[in-house]
Protein backbone atom coordinates (compact mmCIF):
# COMPACT_ATOMS: atom_id res chain seq x y z
CA UNK A 1 0.00 0.00 0.00
CA UNK A 2 1.53 3.27 -0.64
CA UNK A 3 1.79 5.11 2.48
CA UNK A 4 1.51 8.88 1.59
CA UNK A 5 -1.45 10.90 0.49
CA UNK A 6 0.82 12.54 -2.60
CA UNK A 7 -0.50 15.71 -3.31
CA UNK A 8 -0.29 17.21 -6.32
CA UNK A 9 -2.08 20.82 -5.65
CA UNK A 10 -3.78 22.94 -3.70
CA UNK A 11 -7.01 22.30 -5.06
CA UNK A 12 -8.75 25.53 -3.10
CA UNK A 13 -8.47 27.30 0.45
CA UNK A 14 -11.93 27.69 2.08
CA UNK A 15 -12.80 30.71 3.48
CA UNK A 16 -15.55 31.30 6.04
CA UNK A 17 -18.26 34.49 4.98
CA UNK A 18 -21.53 35.67 6.23
CA UNK A 19 -22.46 36.28 2.83
CA UNK A 20 -21.36 34.96 -0.35
CA UNK A 21 -22.33 38.15 -2.36
CA UNK A 22 -20.83 40.86 -0.12
CA UNK A 23 -17.44 38.94 -0.48
CA UNK A 24 -18.16 38.36 -4.04
CA UNK A 25 -17.99 42.52 -4.23
CA UNK A 26 -15.21 42.27 -1.91
CA UNK A 27 -12.69 39.75 -4.21
CA UNK A 28 -13.77 41.29 -6.98
CA UNK A 29 -13.80 44.76 -6.53
CA UNK A 30 -10.10 45.13 -4.25
CA UNK A 31 -8.68 41.85 -6.08
CA UNK A 32 -10.16 41.06 -9.60
CA UNK A 33 -11.18 37.89 -9.09
CA UNK A 34 -14.42 36.81 -10.25
CA UNK A 35 -17.03 33.87 -8.63
CA UNK A 36 -18.36 30.89 -10.17
CA UNK A 37 -21.81 29.91 -9.55
CA UNK A 38 -23.12 29.49 -6.45
CA UNK A 39 -24.21 26.23 -5.03
CA UNK A 40 -26.09 24.80 -2.34
CA UNK A 41 -24.46 21.53 -0.26
CA UNK A 42 -27.53 21.06 1.81
CA UNK A 43 -25.46 18.02 3.58
CA UNK A 44 -22.87 20.69 4.22
CA UNK A 45 -24.38 23.37 5.18
CA UNK A 46 -23.59 25.65 3.17
CA UNK A 47 -23.78 28.23 0.18
CA UNK A 48 -20.41 28.10 -1.69
CA UNK A 49 -18.91 29.22 -4.65
CA UNK A 50 -15.53 29.06 -6.04
CA UNK A 51 -13.03 32.27 -7.18
CA UNK A 52 -9.82 31.08 -9.61
CA UNK A 53 -7.00 32.07 -8.81
CA UNK A 54 -4.05 31.35 -10.93
CA UNK A 55 -4.23 26.82 -10.55
CA UNK A 56 -5.59 27.27 -7.32
CA UNK A 57 -9.45 28.65 -5.89
CA UNK A 58 -10.52 30.49 -2.76
CA UNK A 59 -13.89 28.62 -2.00
CA UNK A 60 -16.03 31.05 -0.21
CA UNK A 61 -18.80 29.20 1.95
CA UNK A 62 -22.21 30.72 3.96
CA UNK A 63 -23.19 28.80 6.13
CA UNK A 64 -27.12 27.44 5.79
CA UNK A 65 -28.27 28.38 9.50
CA UNK A 66 -26.19 29.12 12.80
CA UNK A 67 -26.14 24.80 13.86
CA UNK A 68 -23.83 24.17 11.01
CA UNK A 69 -20.38 23.88 11.16
CA UNK A 70 -19.79 26.95 8.82
CA UNK A 71 -22.39 29.01 10.86
CA UNK A 72 -20.14 27.40 14.44
CA UNK A 73 -16.94 28.41 12.96
CA UNK A 74 -18.33 32.11 12.49
CA UNK A 75 -20.09 32.20 15.61
CA UNK A 76 -16.17 30.87 17.33
CA UNK A 77 -14.01 32.83 15.23
CA UNK A 78 -15.85 35.42 13.07
CA UNK A 79 -14.92 35.26 8.93
CA UNK A 80 -11.68 33.87 7.92
CA UNK A 81 -9.41 30.81 6.60
CA UNK A 82 -11.69 27.51 7.29
CA UNK A 83 -10.16 24.82 5.39
CA UNK A 84 -7.03 23.64 3.03
CA UNK A 85 -8.07 21.23 0.22
CA UNK A 86 -5.36 18.88 -1.59
CA UNK A 87 -5.89 17.69 -4.68
CA UNK A 88 -5.04 13.75 -5.11
CA UNK A 89 -4.65 11.96 -7.59
CA UNK A 90 -6.78 8.56 -6.01
CA UNK A 91 -8.80 10.15 -3.03
CA UNK A 92 -9.50 7.08 -1.67
CA UNK A 93 -5.90 5.66 -1.19
CA UNK A 94 -4.76 8.49 0.29
CA UNK A 95 -7.52 8.59 2.99
CA UNK A 96 -6.52 4.82 3.69
CA UNK A 97 -2.91 6.24 4.25
CA UNK A 98 -4.14 8.88 6.35
CA UNK A 99 -5.87 6.13 8.16
CA UNK A 100 -2.89 3.91 8.24
CA UNK A 101 -0.64 7.08 9.46
CA UNK A 102 -3.19 7.41 12.70
CA UNK A 103 -5.14 10.64 11.60
CA UNK A 104 -8.61 11.10 12.86
CA UNK A 105 -10.57 11.29 9.75
CA UNK A 106 -13.91 13.28 9.72
CA UNK A 107 -15.15 10.68 6.34
CA UNK A 108 -14.61 7.14 6.38
CA UNK A 109 -15.21 6.95 2.75
CA UNK A 110 -15.24 9.71 0.55
CA UNK A 111 -18.27 11.90 -0.82
CA UNK A 112 -19.17 14.08 -3.46
CA UNK A 113 -18.29 17.54 -2.91
CA UNK A 114 -18.24 20.92 -4.62
CA UNK A 115 -14.31 20.06 -6.35
CA UNK A 116 -14.70 16.45 -6.81
CA UNK A 117 -14.44 13.27 -4.39
CA UNK A 118 -13.69 14.47 -0.76
CA UNK A 119 -12.66 13.34 2.47
CA UNK A 120 -11.92 15.72 5.47
CA UNK A 121 -9.08 15.06 7.96
CA UNK A 122 -9.93 16.22 11.73
CA UNK A 123 -7.63 19.61 12.63
CA UNK A 124 -6.30 18.24 15.44
CA UNK A 125 -4.33 15.04 13.42
CA UNK A 126 -3.31 18.08 10.92
CA UNK A 127 -1.61 20.93 13.02
CA UNK A 128 -4.69 22.55 13.64
CA UNK A 129 -5.39 22.75 9.26
CA UNK A 130 -9.15 21.53 8.28
CA UNK A 131 -7.54 19.59 5.50
CA UNK A 132 -9.69 18.73 2.75
CA UNK A 133 -8.60 15.81 0.14
CA UNK A 134 -9.68 16.01 -3.19
CA UNK A 135 -10.09 13.91 -6.06
CA UNK A 136 -11.21 15.89 -9.40
CA UNK A 137 -13.73 13.67 -11.30
CA UNK B 1 -4.10 54.57 -11.23
CA UNK B 2 -5.34 50.99 -11.20
CA UNK B 3 -7.84 50.56 -8.38
CA UNK B 4 -7.48 46.84 -8.48
CA UNK B 5 -4.83 44.48 -6.85
CA UNK B 6 -4.91 42.22 -10.17
CA UNK B 7 -3.88 38.65 -8.64
CA UNK B 8 -1.77 36.54 -10.32
CA UNK B 9 -1.62 33.42 -8.39
CA UNK B 10 -1.94 32.34 -4.45
CA UNK B 11 1.88 32.73 -3.50
CA UNK B 12 1.36 31.11 -0.38
CA UNK B 13 -0.80 29.63 2.55
CA UNK B 14 0.74 30.60 6.41
CA UNK B 15 0.39 28.32 8.88
CA UNK B 16 1.52 28.72 12.23
CA UNK B 17 3.16 26.04 14.36
CA UNK B 18 4.95 25.31 17.67
CA UNK B 19 7.80 23.92 16.23
CA UNK B 20 9.01 23.77 12.61
CA UNK B 21 10.41 20.66 12.76
CA UNK B 22 7.65 18.59 14.10
CA UNK B 23 5.64 19.80 11.47
CA UNK B 24 8.36 18.98 8.61
CA UNK B 25 8.08 15.67 9.37
CA UNK B 26 4.07 15.41 9.17
CA UNK B 27 4.07 17.07 6.15
CA UNK B 28 6.43 15.18 4.83
CA UNK B 29 5.52 11.78 6.40
CA UNK B 30 1.81 12.61 5.02
CA UNK B 31 1.79 14.63 1.91
CA UNK B 32 5.24 13.85 0.70
CA UNK B 33 5.98 17.74 1.25
CA UNK B 34 9.60 18.88 1.29
CA UNK B 35 10.80 21.73 3.09
CA UNK B 36 12.79 24.27 1.79
CA UNK B 37 15.63 25.94 4.21
CA UNK B 38 14.80 27.34 7.23
CA UNK B 39 14.96 31.46 7.56
CA UNK B 40 14.65 33.18 11.01
CA UNK B 41 12.76 36.28 10.25
CA UNK B 42 13.99 38.47 13.38
CA UNK B 43 11.32 41.81 12.42
CA UNK B 44 8.34 39.46 12.09
CA UNK B 45 9.08 37.19 14.78
CA UNK B 46 9.32 33.87 13.01
CA UNK B 47 11.45 30.98 12.08
CA UNK B 48 9.71 30.20 8.47
CA UNK B 49 10.32 27.96 5.96
CA UNK B 50 8.48 27.00 2.33
CA UNK B 51 6.88 23.70 1.22
CA UNK B 52 6.32 23.88 -2.52
CA UNK B 53 2.93 22.19 -3.65
CA UNK B 54 2.14 22.66 -7.16
CA UNK B 55 2.32 26.35 -8.27
CA UNK B 56 1.89 27.59 -4.51
CA UNK B 57 3.68 27.05 -1.60
CA UNK B 58 2.64 26.49 2.05
CA UNK B 59 4.56 28.98 4.63
CA UNK B 60 5.07 26.95 7.97
CA UNK B 61 5.72 30.00 10.82
CA UNK B 62 7.05 29.09 14.44
CA UNK B 63 7.06 31.85 16.55
CA UNK B 64 10.32 33.23 18.61
CA UNK B 65 8.44 33.94 21.71
CA UNK B 66 5.03 34.34 23.39
CA UNK B 67 4.92 37.66 22.48
CA UNK B 68 5.38 37.93 18.55
CA UNK B 69 2.09 38.18 16.32
CA UNK B 70 2.57 34.11 15.75
CA UNK B 71 3.12 33.62 19.62
CA UNK B 72 -0.24 35.24 20.52
CA UNK B 73 -2.04 33.88 17.45
CA UNK B 74 -1.42 30.54 18.85
CA UNK B 75 -2.38 31.31 22.67
CA UNK B 76 -5.26 32.50 21.14
CA UNK B 77 -6.28 29.98 18.31
CA UNK B 78 -3.87 27.10 18.46
CA UNK B 79 -2.13 26.17 15.19
CA UNK B 80 -3.52 25.97 12.03
CA UNK B 81 -4.00 28.39 8.61
CA UNK B 82 -3.18 31.77 9.55
CA UNK B 83 -2.65 34.58 6.40
CA UNK B 84 -3.22 34.08 2.43
CA UNK B 85 -0.50 36.05 0.59
CA UNK B 86 -1.66 36.97 -2.86
CA UNK B 87 0.75 37.48 -5.93
CA UNK B 88 0.69 40.51 -7.32
CA UNK B 89 2.95 42.23 -10.03
CA UNK B 90 3.65 45.39 -8.19
CA UNK B 91 3.22 45.40 -4.74
CA UNK B 92 3.39 49.14 -4.20
CA UNK B 93 0.50 49.83 -6.76
CA UNK B 94 -1.71 47.16 -5.08
CA UNK B 95 -1.02 48.04 -1.69
CA UNK B 96 -2.33 52.09 -2.85
CA UNK B 97 -5.01 50.65 -4.84
CA UNK B 98 -6.14 49.01 -1.00
CA UNK B 99 -5.78 51.83 0.56
CA UNK B 100 -7.54 54.22 -1.97
CA UNK B 101 -10.22 51.37 -1.69
CA UNK B 102 -10.23 52.58 2.38
CA UNK B 103 -8.65 49.44 3.42
CA UNK B 104 -6.63 49.12 6.64
CA UNK B 105 -3.84 47.93 6.25
CA UNK B 106 -0.48 46.63 8.42
CA UNK B 107 2.16 48.37 6.19
CA UNK B 108 2.15 51.64 4.91
CA UNK B 109 4.95 50.94 2.34
CA UNK B 110 6.08 47.48 1.47
CA UNK B 111 9.30 45.32 3.08
CA UNK B 112 11.35 42.76 2.35
CA UNK B 113 9.80 39.03 3.30
CA UNK B 114 10.38 35.67 2.83
CA UNK B 115 8.88 35.63 -0.69
CA UNK B 116 9.62 39.06 -2.17
CA UNK B 117 8.60 42.79 -1.29
CA UNK B 118 5.27 41.92 0.94
CA UNK B 119 2.71 44.38 2.53
CA UNK B 120 -0.03 42.98 5.05
CA UNK B 121 -4.04 44.20 5.06
CA UNK B 122 -5.50 44.11 8.27
CA UNK B 123 -8.09 40.83 8.64
CA UNK B 124 -10.60 43.17 9.65
CA UNK B 125 -10.76 44.92 6.11
CA UNK B 126 -10.53 41.57 4.18
CA UNK B 127 -13.44 39.05 5.75
CA UNK B 128 -11.08 38.28 8.75
CA UNK B 129 -8.35 36.87 6.17
CA UNK B 130 -4.53 38.35 7.04
CA UNK B 131 -3.79 39.38 3.51
CA UNK B 132 -0.34 39.24 2.56
CA UNK B 133 0.41 41.17 -0.85
CA UNK B 134 3.84 39.73 -2.67
CA UNK B 135 6.04 41.01 -5.47
CA UNK B 136 8.01 38.26 -6.36
CA UNK B 137 11.56 39.87 -6.61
Amino acid sequence: MNQTCTVNYIDHVGVAVRNLESAFVFFEDVFGLQPGEVKELPDQGVRAALLKVGQTRLELLEPLGLETPVGRFLERRGEGLHHLALNVSDVSQSLEAAKARGLEVIDQTPREGLSGLIAFIHPRSAHGILTELVQTV
